[in-house]
Protein backbone atom coordinates (compact mmCIF):
# COMPACT_ATOMS: atom_id res chain seq x y z
CA UNK A 1 0.00 0.00 0.00
CA UNK A 2 1.71 3.62 -1.29
CA UNK A 3 1.31 6.35 1.49
CA UNK A 4 0.09 10.04 0.99
CA UNK A 5 2.43 12.76 0.74
CA UNK A 6 2.95 14.61 3.97
CA UNK A 7 3.30 18.32 3.21
CA UNK A 8 4.02 21.25 6.26
CA UNK A 9 1.60 23.73 7.46
CA UNK A 10 -0.55 25.98 5.49
CA UNK A 11 0.51 28.03 3.31
CA UNK A 12 1.74 26.12 -0.15
CA UNK A 13 0.89 26.08 -3.28
CA UNK A 14 -0.78 23.26 -5.23
CA UNK A 15 -0.66 22.39 -8.94
CA UNK A 16 -4.03 19.49 -10.01
CA UNK A 17 -3.37 17.84 -13.02
CA UNK A 18 -6.36 15.85 -14.11
CA UNK A 19 -6.40 14.25 -17.10
CA UNK A 20 -7.67 11.48 -19.71
CA UNK A 21 -5.77 9.70 -21.74
CA UNK A 22 -5.63 8.59 -25.59
CA UNK A 23 -5.33 4.47 -26.42
CA UNK A 24 -1.67 5.31 -27.28
CA UNK A 25 -0.24 5.46 -24.26
CA UNK A 26 3.36 4.05 -25.17
CA UNK A 27 6.12 5.48 -22.95
CA UNK A 28 3.72 7.52 -20.72
CA UNK A 29 3.83 5.75 -17.47
CA UNK A 30 7.99 5.32 -18.11
CA UNK A 31 7.34 9.67 -18.66
CA UNK A 32 5.08 9.77 -16.05
CA UNK A 33 7.28 8.07 -13.20
CA UNK A 34 10.29 10.29 -14.47
CA UNK A 35 8.69 13.64 -14.23
CA UNK A 36 7.80 12.43 -10.63
CA UNK A 37 11.36 11.86 -10.07
CA UNK A 38 12.63 14.85 -11.78
CA UNK A 39 10.06 16.87 -9.62
CA UNK A 40 11.78 15.70 -6.47
CA UNK A 41 14.87 17.63 -7.52
CA UNK A 42 13.28 20.65 -7.75
CA UNK A 43 14.13 23.34 -4.57
CA UNK A 44 10.83 24.03 -2.78
CA UNK A 45 9.12 20.60 -4.33
CA UNK A 46 6.96 19.47 -0.83
CA UNK A 47 5.43 15.98 -2.23
CA UNK A 48 3.20 14.56 -4.74
CA UNK A 49 0.10 12.35 -5.00
CA UNK A 50 -1.59 10.46 -8.17
CA UNK A 51 -3.97 7.92 -8.47
CA UNK A 52 -5.53 7.26 -11.80
CA UNK A 53 -8.62 5.28 -11.98
CA UNK A 54 -10.50 2.11 -14.18
CA UNK A 55 -12.67 4.74 -16.00
CA UNK A 56 -9.34 6.77 -16.94
CA UNK A 57 -9.54 9.38 -15.44
CA UNK A 58 -6.28 10.50 -13.88
CA UNK A 59 -5.62 13.29 -11.01
CA UNK A 60 -1.99 14.05 -9.70
CA UNK A 61 -1.57 16.92 -7.44
CA UNK A 62 1.58 18.13 -6.79
CA UNK A 63 2.76 20.81 -3.72
CA UNK A 64 5.34 23.73 -3.81
CA UNK A 65 6.84 25.80 -1.41
CA UNK A 66 6.25 28.76 -3.79
CA UNK A 67 5.09 29.91 -7.26
CA UNK A 68 9.09 30.37 -7.97
CA UNK A 69 9.28 26.79 -7.44
CA UNK A 70 6.71 25.76 -9.46
CA UNK A 71 7.66 28.13 -12.18
CA UNK A 72 11.32 26.44 -12.25
CA UNK A 73 9.91 23.32 -12.72
CA UNK A 74 7.32 24.36 -15.69
CA UNK A 75 10.67 25.62 -17.03
CA UNK A 76 12.65 22.03 -16.53
CA UNK A 77 13.69 21.43 -20.12
CA UNK A 78 13.54 17.52 -19.97
CA UNK A 79 9.72 18.78 -18.30
CA UNK A 80 9.07 20.23 -21.69
CA UNK A 81 9.60 18.05 -23.79
CA UNK A 82 7.25 15.56 -22.05
CA UNK A 83 4.56 17.87 -21.96
CA UNK A 84 4.77 18.20 -25.57
CA UNK A 85 4.50 14.62 -25.95
CA UNK A 86 1.79 14.45 -23.71
CA UNK A 87 -0.46 16.99 -26.13
CA UNK A 88 0.83 15.25 -29.07
CA UNK A 89 0.40 11.40 -28.20
CA UNK A 90 -1.15 10.79 -24.47
CA UNK A 91 -4.23 13.55 -23.35
CA UNK A 92 -7.39 13.09 -24.27
CA UNK A 93 -8.30 16.03 -22.30
CA UNK A 94 -6.41 17.42 -19.44
CA UNK A 95 -6.86 20.50 -16.66
CA UNK A 96 -4.10 21.96 -15.10
CA UNK A 97 -5.25 24.34 -11.83
CA UNK A 98 -2.67 26.33 -9.51
CA UNK A 99 -3.78 27.15 -6.27
CA UNK A 100 -2.93 28.14 -2.51
CA UNK A 101 -3.23 25.66 0.06
CA UNK A 102 -5.20 27.46 2.70
CA UNK A 103 -5.35 25.05 5.79
CA UNK A 104 -5.08 21.38 5.98
CA UNK A 105 -5.71 18.29 8.42
CA UNK A 106 -5.39 14.73 8.16
CA UNK A 107 -5.92 11.60 10.21
CA UNK A 108 -4.18 8.83 10.65
CA UNK A 109 -5.63 5.51 12.17
CA UNK A 110 -3.46 3.86 15.11
CA UNK A 111 -4.56 0.61 15.14
CA UNK A 112 -4.15 -0.76 11.28
CA UNK A 113 -7.85 -2.98 11.98
CA UNK A 114 -10.36 -0.52 13.96
CA UNK A 115 -12.02 -3.11 16.28
CA UNK B 1 -14.65 7.00 -20.68
CA UNK B 2 -15.38 9.40 -18.15
CA UNK B 3 -14.92 13.04 -18.09
CA UNK B 4 -13.12 15.63 -16.67
CA UNK B 5 -14.72 18.53 -13.96
CA UNK B 6 -16.01 22.01 -16.39
CA UNK B 7 -15.45 24.95 -14.03
CA UNK B 8 -15.48 28.81 -14.50
CA UNK B 9 -12.58 30.83 -14.29
CA UNK B 10 -11.06 30.96 -11.49
CA UNK B 11 -10.83 32.05 -8.59
CA UNK B 12 -12.71 29.78 -7.19
CA UNK B 13 -11.94 26.62 -3.87
CA UNK B 14 -10.94 23.10 -3.63
CA UNK B 15 -10.89 20.72 -1.64
CA UNK B 16 -8.79 18.23 -2.45
CA UNK B 17 -9.07 14.80 -0.30
CA UNK B 18 -6.53 12.39 -0.88
CA UNK B 19 -7.00 9.06 1.36
CA UNK B 20 -5.74 5.21 1.76
CA UNK B 21 -8.23 2.85 3.18
CA UNK B 22 -8.54 -0.30 5.20
CA UNK B 23 -9.42 -3.65 3.85
CA UNK B 24 -12.58 -3.59 5.33
CA UNK B 25 -14.46 -0.89 2.55
CA UNK B 26 -17.82 -2.61 2.37
CA UNK B 27 -20.27 0.24 1.69
CA UNK B 28 -17.47 2.30 0.67
CA UNK B 29 -18.04 2.75 -2.75
CA UNK B 30 -22.03 3.41 -2.57
CA UNK B 31 -21.13 6.33 0.06
CA UNK B 32 -18.55 7.79 -1.85
CA UNK B 33 -21.34 8.27 -4.58
CA UNK B 34 -23.92 9.13 -2.62
CA UNK B 35 -21.59 12.08 -1.47
CA UNK B 36 -21.03 13.25 -4.87
CA UNK B 37 -24.43 12.99 -5.19
CA UNK B 38 -25.26 15.01 -2.28
CA UNK B 39 -22.89 17.59 -3.00
CA UNK B 40 -24.06 18.38 -6.28
CA UNK B 41 -27.35 19.51 -4.20
CA UNK B 42 -24.94 22.31 -2.76
CA UNK B 43 -25.34 25.63 -4.08
CA UNK B 44 -22.13 26.73 -5.20
CA UNK B 45 -20.99 23.29 -6.21
CA UNK B 46 -18.79 23.52 -9.45
CA UNK B 47 -17.69 20.33 -9.86
CA UNK B 48 -15.48 17.00 -8.70
CA UNK B 49 -12.97 15.19 -9.68
CA UNK B 50 -12.02 11.47 -8.26
CA UNK B 51 -9.76 8.78 -9.43
CA UNK B 52 -8.42 5.36 -7.15
CA UNK B 53 -5.36 3.89 -8.03
CA UNK B 54 -4.56 0.14 -7.90
CA UNK B 55 -2.01 0.84 -5.70
CA UNK B 56 -5.12 1.99 -2.65
CA UNK B 57 -4.28 6.01 -3.35
CA UNK B 58 -7.71 7.78 -3.94
CA UNK B 59 -7.56 11.47 -4.83
CA UNK B 60 -11.11 13.30 -4.80
CA UNK B 61 -10.95 17.00 -5.48
CA UNK B 62 -14.12 19.15 -5.72
CA UNK B 63 -14.65 22.57 -6.76
CA UNK B 64 -16.95 25.28 -4.90
CA UNK B 65 -17.50 28.89 -5.95
CA UNK B 66 -17.19 30.28 -2.01
CA UNK B 67 -16.13 28.97 0.92
CA UNK B 68 -19.44 29.39 2.90
CA UNK B 69 -20.63 26.66 0.10
CA UNK B 70 -17.91 24.60 1.23
CA UNK B 71 -19.13 24.92 4.97
CA UNK B 72 -22.36 24.58 3.73
CA UNK B 73 -21.14 20.86 2.45
CA UNK B 74 -19.61 20.34 5.63
CA UNK B 75 -22.35 20.80 8.06
CA UNK B 76 -24.61 18.75 5.84
CA UNK B 77 -25.85 15.84 7.99
CA UNK B 78 -25.82 13.03 5.91
CA UNK B 79 -21.93 13.90 5.12
CA UNK B 80 -21.26 14.34 8.65
CA UNK B 81 -22.47 10.88 9.11
CA UNK B 82 -20.61 9.54 6.24
CA UNK B 83 -17.43 11.01 7.63
CA UNK B 84 -17.73 9.73 10.82
CA UNK B 85 -17.94 5.93 9.18
CA UNK B 86 -14.80 7.16 7.15
CA UNK B 87 -12.93 7.24 10.52
CA UNK B 88 -14.15 4.24 12.08
CA UNK B 89 -14.04 1.89 9.17
CA UNK B 90 -13.05 2.96 5.80
CA UNK B 91 -9.70 5.54 5.87
CA UNK B 92 -6.43 4.45 6.63
CA UNK B 93 -5.42 7.42 6.43
CA UNK B 94 -6.53 10.68 5.07
CA UNK B 95 -5.34 14.59 4.25
CA UNK B 96 -7.85 17.24 3.36
CA UNK B 97 -6.85 20.32 1.65
CA UNK B 98 -8.70 23.64 1.56
CA UNK B 99 -6.84 25.65 -1.36
CA UNK B 100 -7.76 28.88 -3.16
CA UNK B 101 -7.39 28.17 -7.47
CA UNK B 102 -6.12 31.03 -8.53
CA UNK B 103 -5.31 30.39 -12.46
CA UNK B 104 -6.55 27.40 -14.58
CA UNK B 105 -6.00 25.97 -18.44
CA UNK B 106 -6.63 23.09 -20.36
CA UNK B 107 -6.11 20.92 -23.43
CA UNK B 108 -9.20 18.97 -25.55
CA UNK B 109 -7.46 17.05 -28.18
CA UNK B 110 -9.83 18.65 -31.53
CA UNK B 111 -9.33 15.12 -33.67
CA UNK B 112 -10.11 11.66 -31.09
CA UNK B 113 -6.65 10.23 -32.37
CA UNK B 114 -3.94 11.48 -33.42
CA UNK B 115 -2.24 11.45 -36.73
Amino acid sequence: MAGLASTPEPPYHAVIFTSTTTDRTDGYAEAAARMIELAGDVPGFLGVDSARGGDGVGITVSYWESEDAIATWRADAEHTVVRETGRTRWYQEYELRVARVERAYGFTRVRPRPG
